[in-house]
């Protein structure tokens, strides 16, 4: 198969809009077997979940965290509020949100305003399947995620709607027409990664692109690609320990 | 920026074959500033990096790990030989090679023909560099790697040469004219996976792929994506003591 991925410029998003039918009007000429990709700071934002930092008052433990991790102490606040910390250390803080394990919550302070912050999506799954729905496109909500391992950000998939988000290709056969072992592939991250590049991190304003020539490996489903934190095999150096959270 | 990513079908590599001429002659058409995308598969192939399992014979360590992992011996003991295990379960080996921190130190039995094992290339940053020169397109060498906290494999990258793989966004102004915050973006694994997509794991025998319409931020580096070991802010939950490692 071959790709294109091409971004879609979207007018600056404000709390209240409606989203699904804005990028509804802005992709209208494409194909139904497309995949639509959106950002999720533009869904945010449609849900008003833009935080002034000067009407934060942050608690003993958020100036606690901010002396260690060198934030702001609103920072702090509102990383508590969202997630359950797992690790922090001189310039990190390591969240835990529903399985998503990322730096700050997802926390965002770019393309947010002067002395604001933009909040993950409220349910970005739902938001996907209204997206879909209105649209007629399958969707993935994405997010600039760090990894463990390797430096900088890439494009992650933190929902989707009407794609099978992980190929398995056990059993298929190989070049030498032998079985594969166990082999898959999670096509939506790389879906998200290919979209990022197109879309940028900084002032472009193409919080959408759009892919053609995708071919779908089987059903949609609602896999989660999280791992279990049951089957966790890496743990945090120095874990973080919070008295408040359950 | 839009991209076109399009995979290109290869012969099958075998042992001795010149890659980097190989390579050129079915890209000639492509323009300079296109990226190229060489999965590790045929790098492995062509330096015949091809085991035949019957000729392996497992140590003590090897039998212990098998037994452990539920692999084969004659596998585990390739892995020994190849990487530095750092943990491993009932159905895993986790291995750094050279700061990369993956599954099975990337030797993988897929598309290696019956009873065979592909090992990882000796050098891919220096065959990148010939593959760069002969083709005279930046080029990025991948291979499918799992992920600590996600689901499925993604094209990543292992080396590359011509592109600077981190894109840095520190002080760069925001949507709103804001100077941004640190944000850098691993732009090599976004465009290896994008890739990825179209390279396919099975039997596609499409190797490689081309990518139009990618805008290099910056001059090219040699910039190491894989995090130091002493930043690491994860470590393995049971870690594996090997003692005849260093």
């Amino acid at each position: 198969m071959k790709l294109e991925i091409k971004p879609i410029k979207l007018p600056l998003i404000k709390k209240g809009d409606k989203l699904p039918l804005i990028i509804h009007k802005h992709i209208e000429k494409h194909k139904k077997t497309d995949i639509l990709v959106v950002s999720q700071t533009i869904i945010s934002k449609a849900e008003g979940r833009t935080k002034n930092l000067e009407t934060i008052e942050p608690t003993k433990e958020a100036k606690k965290i901010a002396e260690k991790t060198n934030k702001k102490p609103e920072i702090c606040q509102l990383i508590l509020n969202e997630s359950e910390i797992i690790a922090l250390g001189e310039n990190y803080i390591i969240t835990n949100k529903n399985g998503l394990i990322c730096a700050n919550a997802q926390i965002d302070q770019s393309n947010a305003g002067p002395n604001k912050a933009i909040l993950p999506p409220k349910n970005p799954e739902k938001t996907a399947k209204k997206i879909h729905k209105k649209t007629k496109t399958p969707t993935i909500i994405t997010d600039s995620i760090g990894r463990p391992f390797r430096k900088g950000a890439v494009g992650t998939a933190i929902a989707y709607s009407g794609i099978k988000p992980i190929s398995n290709y056990t059993n298929k056969k190989d070049l030498y027409n032998q079985k594969m072992k166990t082999t898959t592939q999670c096509v939506a991250d790389e879906l998200a990664s290919a979209a990022n590049i197109v879309m940028g991190e900084s002032n472009q304003q193409t919080p959408i692109a759009i892919i053609k020539g995708f071919k779908h490996h089987g059903k949609p489903t609602n896999r989660k690609i999280n791992r279990k934190p049951t089957n966790m095999i890496f743990t945090p150096k120095t874990p973080y320990k919070n008295k408040n959270q359950k």
